[in-house]
């Protein structure tokens, strides 16, 4: 078993990610190996580094990459600015959020949650209620776009009333960066980690993440330290900052970051704007064609990112039937619900390199036809 | 700035890592992405477990892929075995070990250090006399082969001295493993965690790991909870187990694990016996032109590992400016000494797709046409 190279099928990826990966990164990826100490290659990670800034629209000096997947940036962003006993306020609308809360918990903080329904956004009027029933609270952390439902939440209007609290903001951006505006300084977000493999369409395990003054202020103020020697964020700038002398902290993802660069690289060229535009655009093709055909989405249409589409299984539709014959028969993946979203929804990504016109039509040929074999009519 | 595709040299990769990557595995980079439970891409995981026992010489079930590199494996493992006020022998001789403990004392565990000088191995006699002063210590932590000097310790001696006074055994293999023997069942070692850009020569990023039933067990003891999520052992088994339905933890990268799938398979074509083989060969030739030319090593004969040669840097020669030229002019990277050994070493590696041959002599010719014009004299 096993003594064989393997080869994977040819997919048209749109589930809630990975995303398919432009040809020129798939390239980059299996450029030569260099050090990680390489003059060559520090010159490379101060263009991430630079490029990123761009994306995220921040001057944030302290804007490096996470050598781990997003789960990894979120919990670097917890680990560092969380400290045992703190009171932190965790929005709650699907299972990101749930997943900010469990990492909260584990460092020994209290958690205050706000809660919205799955599919729904956060309401600032209830995280401005729980400031004020919680006034020791230092932090507030929501997710920005739930990628277990495709709700947005409006991460200006909440890092304001966080703010207006004394609170740190942390914000998980993981599906929206790159697919939907996301204004890092212009909102006042003050610590943004995202993922490698949803609207940048890079290899997935990098968590791209950046962290502003006022974070670094709480860096600084801690009592306690740092529970993680992988993920403390002092170490980590040691190798990642913008001194000329990089010390070892650990073997940068070489290859992965050539892929991200060359990523970056491509959203550069398209214009960040333009790339929203995109994501929009085939979102409404999208959703002309399935509602054409009867389909409903699960959230409200002015909490939609367009990235990712929570589309309602119709009754009498075997969910996993489905999936499992849009992948043998037609190599497309579609998303699963997750948690109590499993089998009510199918999670439909439009992100990066994916959110194209061409896959938006086979997407809803193909959708078409398995439903009409399943014996669906709207 | 930075808007344009990075272009890496092409270096010859003769330091402590990454190794060279073979035209094979770099390929298998670039292949298209699939989702990360898509069932091809399961079965795939399934033959990188069934590959890692094999490399490893365990039967351990839960054998995984860490993603992250192997300072993030060094954290799982001692994170999951590792309590709050547990006392932990942790033997230093080099920048790893002192890693180890950092991690320990991070967990809020108290350490007793075991010594040895760097570049010696850990003596078994003073972890014994160690282990009998400190009847309450319940975790032994060491590394097989230090990067930082290359210098070999006796695993399986070790492990024997801490299994008698009933410590679970932590082994750091990051170096060790592929390139000279390592018998995880036969040597009893309870937790080893290894990395992918050493011997195994996959791309950087990636940390093998193996917990036996002995370390299952003290998991299932623990009183108080693990403190990382994004490492807690019991939930990352989910997705890599062996129960067909693998539930989500966290975005797999799907394109380093093809790489390393690649990598493990050409391992098997070699045959890992013989692959402990030729770094040897490539070690001795290393030694004998380096030799020849007056150079000498820093660890005694008896106490090296093939893959990490730490080679004394003569007197009177500028360190900097000789792996500087060597890195311009020849396109050769050897690494520098770390910590204490800086300007006192150079580390030659010939791990992995690295030790062949054509390295040996090339290396060896530019070493001595650099330190010639740098005024050297046997």
């Amino acid at each position: 078993m096993g003594l064989t190279s393997f080869h994977p099928p040819q997919r048209i990826l749109m589930g809630p990610g990975p995303s398919e990966i432009h040809p020129r990164v798939l390239r980059a990826l299996s450029r030569p190996t260099v050090g990680h100490l390489d003059p060559e290659f520090i010159r490379m990670m101060d263009e991430v580094k630079e490029l990123l800034k761009r994306t995220l629209l921040t001057r944030n000096e302290m804007t490096f990459v996470v050598s781990g997947p997003g789960s990894a940036g979120m919990e670097m962003a917890l680990v560092n600015t969380v400290e045992p006993e703190d009171a932190v306020v965790v929005c709650v609308n699907g299972v990101f959020g749930a997943r900010m809360k469990a990492i909260v918990e584990r460092l020994g903080a209290r958690v205050v949650v706000v809660e919205a329904p799955w599919g729904r956004a956060i309401d600032p009027h209830r995280l401005e209620d729980a400031l004020k029933a919680h006034p020791e609270a230092g932090v507030v952390a929501f997710v920005h776009a739930e990628t277990s439902t495709g709700a947005l939440s409006d991460a200006a209007a909440l890092a304001a009333v966080a703010h207006q609290h004394d609170c740190l903001v942390i914000v998980d951006a993981v599906t929206s960066l790159g697919g939907c505006p996301l204004k890092v300084d212009e909102w006042k977000l003050d610590v943004v980690y995202s993922g490698s493999q949803k609207c940048l369409s890079a290899p997935p395990g990098l968590s791209p993440i950046t962290f502003n003054d006022r974070a670094l202020e709480r860096l600084r103020r801690r009592k306690s330290p740092i529970p993680s020697w992988f993920m403390d964020v002092n170490l980590i700038m040691q190798y990642w900052g913008g001194d000329q002398r990089r010390a070892y902290h650990h073997t940068a993802p070489i290859h992965n970051l050539y892929g991200l660069h060359e990523a970056l690289v491509l959203l550069q060229e398209e214009g960040l704007e333009n790339a929203w535009r995109r994501h929009w655009e085939n979102h409404r093709r999208l959703r002309e064609a399935l509602q054409a055909m009867g389909l409903q989405w699960w959230v409200p249409e002015a909490e939609r990112i367009p990235q990712l589409n929570a589309v309602r299984i119709p009754a009498g539709i075997d969910d996993a039937r489905v999936r499992r014959r849009l992948l043998d028969e037609y190599d497309l993946e579609i998303g699963a619900g997750l948690g109590p979203m499993a089998g009510k929804i199918w999670r439909i990504g439009l992100m990066g390199y994916s959110s194209r016109r061409k896959n938006v039509l086979y997407c809803s040929s193909a959708l078409a036809a398995v439903l009409r074999e399943e014996g669906y009519s709207p």
